[in-house]
């Protein structure tokens, strides 16, 4: 592949594609038109080819393409063929929550340590593997190999922790705390603002009731 | 305000200012000029400019922002001037995270029943908010002027839910669940499909490892 720069609103719609390639690869379909992944996937056949011409085209389009094919190139292009170990640092529900959460597993992502400062978590196991406490966060992070942290902890500790991630050689953070986390270039950060998608639906059902209204 | 149509795209920035200038507030700051603003949020002053344009400008620009004020403004740009009623149908990890989620109710968001199949859970308590039995779902929306459904049940029963949860007058549905769901016009949906997030971490690891080997 042709090394070029592809915006970060073409790699974001590569998962969605990824999913709904694979679950037409499980309902057995072998080929698809850009005319029928759009009626499916409810974007315009224009947006699916110049999304895929950033990667080459994957094939040719009078044919079709390639379920499976397509399915497996977007994989790798997400880099889904590797595997990353990640941690999650906080144990509360929403950890946990992530922690339970088994496909990560069949997409190369592989579950490897938790952290929590509190005593009474520590220990204690969620999908066989035990809670440990920020104390061994350091050591464990240099020496298991991880590449990914998932920061599930209150906004106030999380500066702190992706500082000390960084140190010990984290390459990415998942971060669910409610702060935009200041971390030196080469390490990669996705926030997941939870009340930011609340807060668009609360717009969208006040903007179609006034439409409805005539305001 | 005028009416217009406002991309979605400016509608899901519109939290991530409100979130910004919600700290900036806090922290007692009465004017900030976009300049400053673009250099805290890390955009450049031209988007910001041209976003809030969509709503008329908010005030003089040689002055900056009354950050107050704008702070109001983009709150009831976001409907979170009004109360909007919730449900959590799903009460595992990750409904239990989002019902103990204090803030929801500080930007309007009550949060009034929970629901799950289990009969285990059923009788048990998340914040205060009984945990009740599936059968109680449709009378439970009708009564009690719920607007938003939080869905964090697995795909299998998603689709079934979410017709049920429309059938009985539900306005939004935030989705957790790893499917899209097909619901009538006028119904708004937000989807947080979590592993997607995850996917792009993974492309950017390895893009950055392949940008630094020269590859």
């Amino acid at each position: 592949m042709e090394e070029k720069e592809i915006s970060q609103a073409v790699i974001g719609r590569l998962p969605r594609y990824f999913r709904y390639l694979g679950e037409l690869k499980d309902e057995g379909v072998e080929r698809i038109s850009s005319q029928d992944l759009s009626e499916l996937m409810k974007v315009t056949a224009s947006q699916i080819r110049q999304d895929f011409n950033n990667f080459g085209g994957f094939g040719q389009q009078g044919y079709g393409y390639n379920v499976e094919y397509l399915y497996d190139e977007i994989g790798k292009i997400l880099g889904l063929n590797r595997r990353h170990n990640f941690i999650i640092v906080g144990a509360g529900n929403l950890g946990r929550a992530l922690g339970n959460y088994m496909n990560f597993e069949r997409r190369g992502f592989i579950f490897k340590g938790m952290f929590d400062r509190d005593p009474e978590l520590v220990g204690k196991c969620v999908r066989g593997v035990e809670i440990m406490p920020m104390e061994k966060l350091n050591s464990f992070v240099r020496e298991n190999d991880i590449d990914i942290a998932v920061l599930t902890i209150p906004k106030a500790g999380a500066e702190a922790a992706a500082e000390q991630l960084v140190q010990n050689g984290i390459k990415a953070i998942w971060n669910f705390a409610h702060v935009d986390l200041n971390v030196p270039e080469g390490i990669q950060v996705e926030n997941v603002h939870l009340s930011d998608s609340l807060m668009k639906l609360s717009y969208n059902i006040d903007r179609y009731e006034n439409e409805q209204a005539g305001k």
